[in-house]
């Protein structure tokens, strides 16, 4: 097809698809005559893929090309992949004023290892500082209170990954790291409005309070 | 104290206080002479509030400001002032292109009852399009493993509101439902690398699986 085509099927302006192109996030098509070339379901799936990473979690094509880098050419080593796609992802944390110190405390005292390169742990360092700012509990007890139902979300969801493809579990991780995470924001919200309309009909149909693979 | 002071507590520059306080995010100081006008602690706590929503939500001033305002001058309904605070967190979502028949067909899956006008549908709309086109699944069986683990910790965290006054419940609620979100998706990252690592020593220390108020 041409980019006309690939504009229409995609819902994406032609000068947005050039700039995804000249950004490298896209790959050029095949040069049918001097001026024109050729797309296929590939380069559909690709911004559809795009549009996805920017619609919901907001991010700069530069850090969307960093996520996409990342799943082209998977790196051999699955927590290397991980690391660098979580370092894509918002929010973007160069430093925290307070140091790591309240923050190894709260991950040791949900029973985690403390590992201060990785960028997760300095994000988490700056969710904790925001809540101190505004004067929110974010002692350990307090964090506590999302790790056990988060531990068992995020094993059900990496469970899939052990029957796959390494290049696909990559793609899976990375892609799922990034796109169930407005997912959950969604269902909490969702969830706080249910329980302030006290509607105590509501509970959720899975089997609360088991483990996924039990 | 001067605004120079204001600004070396609060490590935000000059300008950009001007900046908050010309947008209505910041009330102005009592003015002691024609140029001059004195801060207090009050306007530290809030400076410090709407840096903590700047740096782990990356919101624009002017969803600050919405939710300020609901914190403010909170609506006697708590279920108004959620509302509108959720409608002022990210993703901004205005429209969906597929409709809400698949996100009826998710959030009725769970349990839950449909709310097309509730801002958090709109959102759980678009995450659910972009799983779809990055080719993850957003089926209903899917999503269940968020909802049950995500139901038991949102309990949790809205159980200090019956204790508190109404404003305080309003400013908790609010405050809350931003700034517990990025310590949510830090977790998740850090137990994903946790799995991956197959650090099988780990269990969160907070009785797994059992629901908070047990």
């Amino acid at each position: 097809m041409r980019i006309s085509e690939l504009s229409a099927t995609t819902g994406v302006s032609i000068p947005v698809l050039k700039l995804y192109i000249r950004q490298g996030l896209l790959s050029r098509g095949v040069a049918t005559a001097s001026t024109q070339a050729t797309y296929d379901q590939g380069h559909v799936d690709r911004v559809r893929l795009i549009e996805a990473l920017r619609s919901v979690q907001d991010m700069p094509l530069a850090k969307i090309h960093d996520v996409l880098a990342v799943i082209d050419e998977p790196p051999a080593d699955i927590l290397t992949a991980t690391g660098r796609a979580v370092a894509a992802l918002p929010p973007y944390v160069n430093e925290v004023a307070g140091g790591l110190d309240a923050t190894r405390q709260v991950v040791e005292g949900i029973g985690l290892g403390f590992l201060p390169d990785f960028p997760a742990t300095t994000q988490l360092a700056a969710a904790l500082e925001a809540l101190d700012a505004a004067g929110l509990p974010a002692d350990v007890e307090t964090i506590r209170r999302y790790a056990a139902p988060l531990w068992q979300a995020t094993r059900a969801e990496l469970a899939p990954m052990s029957t796959m493809e390494a290049a696909d579990a990559v793609a899976y991780a990375v892609l799922g790291t990034a796109l169930y995470e407005p997912v959950i924001l969604a269902l909490r919200r969702l969830f706080h409005h249910a329980l302030l309309t006290h509607d105590g009909e509501f509970a959720p149909d899975s089997g609360a309070g088991q483990a996924p693979d039990q």
